[in-house]
């Protein structure tokens, strides 16, 4: 059954124009009422009663059923979902920060309203991992989730390696291109990828994990040494958030930077690309690749939920409802490549299994196994400490852990 | 709301047992109460209360519900998936042929009876084609759907352009790994993706193309020669099946070899592989990766259907009722790489545009643009004449076709 949607909807910006774009370029059946925005001074493009600057002129506006909500502040934002939820209505999010701190309460908002809360396109752009997730994988105890979800940060490190650009200037060209978000240290900070994977864990496992739990760390501490490290080893860096399954119904999560090498599906996923692997038990291995940043890519999947939103489609959650309860844990071992300047800055970082370390006056690095909870516990002090960090994705056996610190490097040894 | 499904199968082979195991190796809540199969004299590896061998056991059954059906033989499937809709039972299908040949009068009896007719796992297995396309680009006007719909074609290109494998032993070989349908010609003759396409193009576009109106050509006259060549070029040789959109409201649509280069995003799509690439205006390309063959991933595609069956969901084919009409065209130029044996053979082609020809004792081709229409009318007489064609993906001004025949070749000038 079709229903008439009348929207409104929460900024204009790029991603609210490429939607305009869209409704104007398509037949597309739907009627937008009314856009809130902020800056009154602003030139707008298209006809000034479209807009208002106040937010209650659309949520107790009874005649619109679907609010679409793209605006920058996440706590703004989440004071317009909370309430047009409470006020009935179906709501569309571009918003993957605002989702991320607060999934839980809006899910429950959402079961006792009967609305419906959609957020495609706050994950992976044009990929649309979300609806595959709650929909196709359903039924599916995933063995991992896992790729690059964030544009910018991808299409610096594609420059830096590829094309032999310096970072700033790569960072630059990712602004002017309009890929960056509004704040880049969420690009190359490794937090807009990190709400998208609390996103992604939500519909993969049905579990809701506070983003502030979860280890992320970025590319900003990236330094020639480490790209001339990759390819001379025929790798390519590549900022990766993962959920993989550690035990029966445990899991464990990061986004870091990984070494990939030229079999590894994300090694060709370039520029503002973003790319996802799901590995399951029946399905196997499932690689899903399109543009990661950008207003159309965006505005694709915001009418793509939009559409869904006529037929009252919602995520269910199946997952969340199972009996047996999901846990999430750091305490996992990974191995690393950690470049450091100075022996002082890694005295307190406990090693397991040092494979390698090399020291040069200019070139300092250890290739160890750590703890994922270590890491968690120190992730504000690296990157203060310019410390640089790619996971080089060989597996490890989560018995390293129990074993002693006997092998804790002593760097003071080596010098 | 989640609804009780009793089911009735048909069929219990690589499919099918691959369907029981996930039944019960994972906490899905569902009921198999028949399986109807031909053959008495087979041992089964499950208990013989499941098993019937009367369709009408399970047809005529009012407790029913749900029926999927995995038998090869598409005609005999054609007549259990008709009566079943007409009982009012819902369908899981996985059998691309018959759903290929008799769409429009299925999804015309699916919209009579209200019941649904699900067949992701009749496309591209593991790969949520069907429903990605039904459901996320349901509003989107599609630039082209193409990609490896074949597992076991791609299996043998692998190893024969990979590995040096010659062809029957590589076919031998995916038959051995049970990817070769149980005709291989259905594989190799490049119908299998025929009828795959005919299910991506109803998705996609809205239209029933019947698939005998599509020009189809497979893989079995490839030679020594074809693969030196693709080689030599730094190209592989991979079967697409492909739909792209070459006027407003038109379409094309065609089954048969390509060169594909390093920078395509099929060329690393190896082994029982598919890939799919989607071209939107607004979302751009996206591609889609996953295993094309084999009893689990399919299974997992059954699974995935019947779980929507539990939400009543449904294909809506809403851009089958869009206005304007999509038409389909033959009269498109392509540019081929087409190797012959003797002069005579290609005597009766109409070649525009030839940019090479090359002719030596052993190994003569041309590389030439031809119409898609005159190629489907020669399909059957091609491989009997032994050719091996291979689209060269570069794209061709539709005003070629408008002009004069002059630059059709005349092979003895050269000999």
């Amino acid at each position: 059954m079709e229903k008439k949607l009348k929207i409104g909807m929460f900024g204009f910006g790029c991603v609210g124009q490429g939607l305009y774009d869209i409704f104007t370029k398509t037949d597309f059946q739907a009627e937008i009422q009314l856009i809130c925005v902020k800056d009154k001074s602003k030139k707008r493009s298209i006809d000034a009663s479209y807009f208002t600057y106040e937010k209650d002129d659309i949520l107790d506006n009874p005649e619109i059923n679907l609010v679409v909500e793209m605006i920058d502040d996440a706590e703004a934002a989440y004071e317009i979902v909370k309430k047009a939820l409470l006020k009935g209505k179906n709501v569309v999010t571009a918003n993957k920060k605002m989702v991320a701190l607060h999934i839980e309460e809006l899910v429950e908002i959402q079961q006792q309203t009967g609305t419906s809360l959609l957020y495609e396109a706050a994950a992976c752009g044009s990929i649309p991992i979300i609806r595959t997730l709650a929909e196709y994988y359903d039924n599916e105890w995933l063995y991992s989730v896992s790729g690059i979800f964030n544009g910018t940060s991808n299409y610096i490190l594609t420059k830096v390696i590829q094309e032999n650009l310096d970072y700033p200037t790569a960072l630059k060209q990712a602004q002017e291109l309009g890929f960056a978000e509004t704040d880049p240290t969420a690009d190359v900070g490794a937090f807009d990828p990190l709400y998208k994977l609390c996103l992604v864990v939500a519909q993969a496992y049905g579990k809701f994990i506070p983003p502030q739990e979860i280890f992320n760390y970025g590319i900003s501490s990236l330094a020639p040494q480490d790209i001339q490290y990759a390819k001379e080893k025929g790798l390519k860096i590549k900022l990766i958030a993962a959920v993989s399954k550690v035990e029966d119904r445990e899991i464990t999560l990061s986004v870091m930077p990984y070494f990939v090498d030229a079999k590894h599906y994300l090694y060709n996923v370039e520029n503002e690309y973003n790319g996802v692997v799901v590995e399951a038990a029946f399905s196997d291995k499932q690689i899903f690749i399109g543009k990661g940043a950008g207003g159309h890519p965006t505005g694709s999947a915001v009418l793509s939920d939009i559409s869904a939103c006529r037929y009252d489609y919602r995520y269910e959650y199946r997952k969340a409802h199972q009996q047996e309860a999901i846990s999430y844990t750091r305490h996992y071992p990974i191995e690393v490549y950690l470049r450091y300047q100075d022996e002082r800055d890694i005295a307190d970082i406990d090693f397991y299994e040092i494979s390698e370390q090399h020291i040069a006056k200019e070139f300092k690095y250890v290739i160890a196994v750590i703890s994922l909870e270590q890491l968690f516990e120190l992730k504000t002090d690296l990157p203060q400490r310019n410390i640089f960090i790619a996971n080089t994705g060989r597996r490890v056996a989560r018995e390293v852990l129990l074993g002693t610190l006997e092998n804790k490097i002593a760097v003071s040894d080596f010098i």
